[in-house]
């Protein structure tokens, strides 16, 4: 593997997450059970600038985002740690719902207006009882985002903060014109005067 | 946070990891299902250096670790970049299993000799099919790793190779007698020489 094969694999496994969702959609659906999903699931707007979720919170809801970008970030010390942006068709787990134990270490913030389907766990678990291998679509699809994160956290590892910057102008374009400078920034690990720096550079090389 | 919570997190999180095995434990498998499983699983005993799976090869098995340890990486550019050691009581879940149309990026690699329970991926499904709550373990079992994942992932981007190792010494003090000094070197981040200089420092530091 070199860093461009990293790329493609990333390219590859959102191409192959993407056809999860087809999965879901070649999933056949019942009448009844859209009916199911309809009335466990509800559709709400939030502004630019609501948290979902805060650092101490007990997670008791996942999103599907119709439309906006929502990130992910971890305040260490005072600062913040973007570690993800969540776009449209993007599914939010909140991982620690399960049994509801642990709180929350991280934000979910919209950074843009949103429009997102959600659910709350009592919900969930009764989606899963009314139409269980919705359950096993959850594994199907949690087995690629942990595939996706180590691969992004091996990229992570090998990379420059230039060569992460030409990645996501390759793996995700849209970021970059819709995430402000600083929350970029601090996805890519640098501080937003290096960001900068490499943006003239890579400018430079046209 | 600050970053000592975030060692705590982890902590805690381990710790809950392991509930959900108790959970596994408190699940009541009936004599049934017990036999099920043990028909559909198999115990092997794998040299130290035996390589589980390559780079380019479709996976078609899952592990969970009776003993021994195994280490996750990547090589690339030629250089081997250590993400992951599995120790007694992991499972290793390759994520790409579902539907098998991609192979592989990572390696699989025995650093000790090791004693593994493992499931080719028929079997996987046949296991669902005969117990399918056994599907909501794994859901569960998933929801946590990509959590610690996620963790894992933030808590890296903001420490420093001293911080990480220090973080070790805390969270997974096993690994440091265990593992190859170039492979903890890789999994830090750093070439094998900073690591014998932070060893030396955190040393004399007492």
């Amino acid at each position: 593997m070199n860093k461009n094969n990293i790329t493609e694999a990333i390219k590859a496994k959102q191409e192959r997450v993407k056809s999860d969702y087809d999965l879901c959609d070649n999933f056949h659906l019942s009448e009844e059970e859209k009916q199911s999903i309809g009335e466990l699931s509800q559709v709400k707007n939030y502004k630019k600038g609501t948290v979902l979720l805060r650092e101490g919170e007990y997670p008791t809801t996942c999103y599907l985002i119709l439309k906006g970008l929502v990130r992910q970030y971890y305040l260490v010390d005072g600062e913040e740690k973007t570690i993800f942006f969540f776009a449209e068709d993007d599914s939010i787990t909140s991982s620690t719902n399960a049994n509801q134990r642990i709180s929350s270490k991280f934000y979910l913030e919209c950074i843009e207006d949103c429009e997102l389907s959600q659910m709350n766990y009592e919900n969930e678990l009764e989606l899963y009882r009314r139409i269980p291998r919705i359950e096993k679509l959850c594994r199907l699809s949690l087995e690629e985002k942990l595939a996706n994160y180590q691969e992004m956290f091996a990229q992570f590892m090998v990379s420059s903060p230039e060569e992460r910057y030409k990645n996501l102008m390759i793996t995700r374009p849209d970021l970059l014109n819709r995430v402000p400078q600083y929350q970029l920034a601090s996805y890519l690990g640098v501080k937003p005067e290096s960001l900068s720096r490499i943006r003239k550079r890579i400018a430079a090389q046209g």
